[in-house]
């Protein structure tokens, strides 16, 4: 049985100087720091890029049962670098397949906090039962998020053709992905 | 140029006794008529099956630019034969892609109700300038919906393994389905 809060060993051990805790609403004001840069860029989430504080905090906390962490400097526990959230991907007859998304800090890239929360993220799916991890929106040109999500044996399971309108290159695929648990 | 609130020529003429209207939350009190029972039926729409009335209409309602309309028969403007929503799939970067979800009314089956509401749809999708519609959520067990739908033309473009917690049948796949536009 795995432990709340530790990388599952079979995707390595958790990089050296990060730190998990599950993160409460009090915590937005860190988290608000680098998810407005990554939602306002919109080339990654589709998410409404001029989204204020508020409804940021609604959408990034959702409603029980879904979980947020928190990705601190294991050394500076107010230094947020990244974020992460989980829950039911559908409700009802669908509730037992989850969904998860993340935000890296533009400063803390290169650190591998964004392969620490998928792996993160995917043993909280487990232990909060879900049978399925799904994604219903990565954007095809972003490149890296897909490579790591296929890495950690995410599949494509589905294609949006044209579904997200990137900044510069304009109509691009719209992935679906998912990971059976 | 199609008219709103006709079905388009090319998906045959609207079926006799059928008229449609836009909806609003005052005619909610119809709509859950039939919408409950379909939802608390838990065999083909990922909702909560015990959801309450107040939360129903928020959910079908949603917010601008979410639009309802309603099927009513032409003899009798009172009596709600379906009704359908229509908005978009995703925010910001994805918003050009719409979804619509559709209920018919039990005592209204057999009438074409559901492929009168899908192609309507699909032009009021054309006529907000949706760029595609998507189906997020079909059960494979909901056989006559999937048949409708690919004789309207939309396709498979993605299968959520297990996705779906049906009553009788256990878990059944989720197939997403997406027509361009």
């Amino acid at each position: 049985m795995s432990r709340p809060g530790t990388a599952r060993p079979a995707g390595g051990a958790l990089p050296a100087g990060l730190a998990f805790r599950p993160a409460g609403a009090s915590d937005w004001p860190l988290i608000w720091l680098f998810w407005r840069q990554v939602v306002a860029a919109g080339d990654t989430y589709c998410y409404d890029p001029a989204m204020g504080y508020q409804a940021g905090r609604q959408l990034w906390f959702g409603s029980p049962p879904d979980q947020v962490w928190l990705v601190t400097d294991g050394q500076d526990p107010a230094t947020a670098l990244g974020s992460y959230r989980l829950g039911p991907n559908k409700a009802g007859p669908g509730s037992h397949i989850g969904t998860a998304s993340y935000m890296v800090s533009e400063a803390a890239r290169g650190r591998g906090v964004g392969r620490a929360m998928v792996l993160h993220s995917l043993e909280q799916a487990g232990v909060a039962g879900y049978r399925g991890l799904q994604f219903n929106a990565v954007a095809a040109s972003n490149v890296h998020a897909v490579r790591l999500y296929l890495d950690l044996g995410f599949t494509v399971i589905g294609t949006v053709p044209g579904g997200f309108r990137h900044p510069e290159l304009g109509l691009v695929d719209l992935l679906i992905m998912f990971h059976e648990l």
